[in-house]
Parts: C-alpha cells; sequence; structure tokens
C-alpha cells in the first residue's frame, strides 16, 4: 500500500477529515485525524506501521515501546514483524501485584525507540519517556505517522529525545490536496 | 513452536513459575503465570496468539477484541495474521473527546469474540463484555490461553459466553511436569 492508498483509506474510514475543528487547546484546525479506528483495519494497520518503520529503521533499538493506546497496535505491528523486543509503559500503574509503570524484560541503559500515532505537543510521549528513564532504559528517539507541529518536536528535543516522523501537518495536507480531497469535498 | 516449546520459554522468561504462590484471593497456588513479559519476545507471543487461534478459528467472529492490557497484542497479532477487524474497549473512559468506551469501527449485532491470556474468575472479560455489549455487538465466545478454573467459565455461562482456553490449570501444571519442571526445580 503506497503512501497515496494509505491517505485515501483513511479519508474513507474518516480517520482523516477536513473542515473547520476546534482542538482540545481551543485553536482551530482544518484538519481533524483520529487513527483509533484503524484497528478495524488491518491491513491498513500494517501498512502505516511500515510507513513509520520506513522513517526509523536505520535507529539502533534495543526496544520499541508504544505510547497507549492508539500506537500499542502499531508498536505490536512493528514488534512482530522485525523481530524487536516491546516493553510497554501502562498509562497507569496497577493497584495490585507487581505495580511496574513499566511492563516486559529490559536491562538497564537500553535504548528505547518510542512509537505514537500522532503527536501534537509531545505530551504524551513525554509522559512515556518519564516512566521508561525511571527504569533506566534510554529514550533518543520517538518515531510517529504526524507531527501536528504544535511544538513537540522542539518539547521532545529538551528531553533529548528526537521526533522523527512520516508526515507533519502541513505535508498531509498537501498530500490529501494531491489527493483530490479539499475542504469543500 | 510447539506447545512444549512454548511452556519451556514461558518457564525460561519466568512467565511461568512453580512453588507457592499467595494470589489476590488469598487463595495459595502451586503456579505462578504472568504473561505481561510475552510482549518482549515477539516469536513468543506469535506462537501462543497461533495456539490460542487453533482453538477458536472454527468460531464465526466478524471482531476481535483483547482484554486490556496483556491480551491486547494477542489480539492484535491475530487481527493482523487473519485479517480480522478488532475493537478495543477501554479500561477507562478518556476525560476528553469523544468518551467511547469501545474504539474502532461496527455494526451493531456483529459477533465479537473476545480474546483473554489469563481466566481466573472471569472479571475482566465480564467488564469488557458489558462494554461491548452496550453498544450492541455480541460476544459469544471468548478464547483464551490458560483457565485458572476458579469460576471463569460459569461466570461467563451467565452472560451467554461460552469461554474456550488452550489449557486448564491442571493441564498447564501436568505439561510442565511432563516438561521436568517440578516445584523443586
Amino acid at each position: 500500500m503506497n503512501k497515496n492508498t494509505i491517505i485515501r483509506q483513511l479519508y474513507a474510514i474518516e480517520a482523516v477529515k477536513l473542515g473547520n475543528f476546534t482542538l482540545k487547546s481551543g485553536l482551530t484546525s482544518p484538519i481533524y485525524i483520529d487513527l483509533r479506528p484503524i484497528i478495524s483495519y488491518p491491513a491498513l494497520l500494517q501498512a502505516i506501521s511500515d510507513l513509520i518503520w520506513e522513517k526509523v529503521k536505520h535507529i539502533k533499538a534495543d526496544l520499541l515501546c508504544g505510547v497507549p493506546y492508539t500506537a500499542l497496535p502499531i508498536a505490536t505491528c512493528l514488534s512482530l514483524k522485525h523481530d524487536k523486543p516491546m516493553v510497554m509503559a501502562r498509562k497507569e500503574a496497577k493497584n495490585y501485584g507487581t505495580k511496574k509503570l513499566v511492563e516486559g524484560h529490559f536491562k538497564p541503559d537500553q535504548n528505547c525507540l518510542i512509537i505514537e500515532d500522532i503527536v501534537t505537543t509531545g505530551a504524551s510521549i513525554i509522559e512515556t519517556i518519564v516512566k521508561l528513564k525511571d527504569v533506566g532504559l534510554k529514550t533518543p528517539y520517538a518515531g510517529a505517522l504526524v507531527d501536528r507541529q504544535q511544538g513537540g518536536t522542539e518539547n521532545l528535543a529538551k528531553e533529548g529525545c528526537k521526533l522523527i516522523t512520516v508526515f507533519t501537518l502541513s505535508e498531509l495536507l498537501e498530500e490529501l490536496k494531491e489527493c483530490g480531497f479539499s475542504m469543500a469535498g
């Protein structure tokens, strides 16, 4: 599945919409993106994971960690296909049992590549970085599908994490235009 | 990877231990099982998913739904390999945005096969069933790796859900013995 087909499919399943949308921050945006529905389209999930992989495959990562929830299936997909061990940073500690915030097996100082779907300010990734660093892991890189260009790159850089994405929001808008989609359509 | 190899690997990574363990319920058990580490062993994750699939592949399911968290990568693995759409029943509603308890695309009355790792009383599966039924989905079957035989089958039957597992706890203990593992070793 090439980039163009992926974008058409994301549009078809309404994971991407054009119009006037008000974001959580109160800002308005000409584009709405919510990748949660991709779990219902396994071939698309695989194709999106492949696009991200193309951008990050040169990175020497010992482990992968998806940011909950939407990026978890993407990280799983990459882990299975490329035989990369995964760890999981839970959104909340379980209120019983081992109370680990990072699940899975790892060794201190291993490099963990963070996988995210869409980056806005980078806050969710930073939450994950804090948990991973807390158990001694290194997080020099994060890979994602879309950078909404709202400070994510800069905020992550402050944490020593380089953000690598497939599309910036502007590039995604360009690609949508090339596919013949517009705000009127 | 055959059953025997899978059990040896689970033992090697300490996802399965023999000894005297006190469970949440206060009961003691000769076996400890916690599949959370399998995310760090992609080939093992795939093999366990395959074992579960063998038991449930005859079921006419429109959708798969993994019970958070440990079964999510197993469900993702099955979804990708067998091209089955997935939905996700979140553990908590997001406190902003669309507040959907069930993510993904589905139609009312579709059959959703629930995937779990280990079933004790079935409480986590029932929590998932409630959310799925609430959005109009049917949940006639749940597939899991291990049935700890603590009422799961009966409790799920009351909800109209048939539990299908690869091992009961007794069978797993037998298999461990056949592999040469004992409480002393």
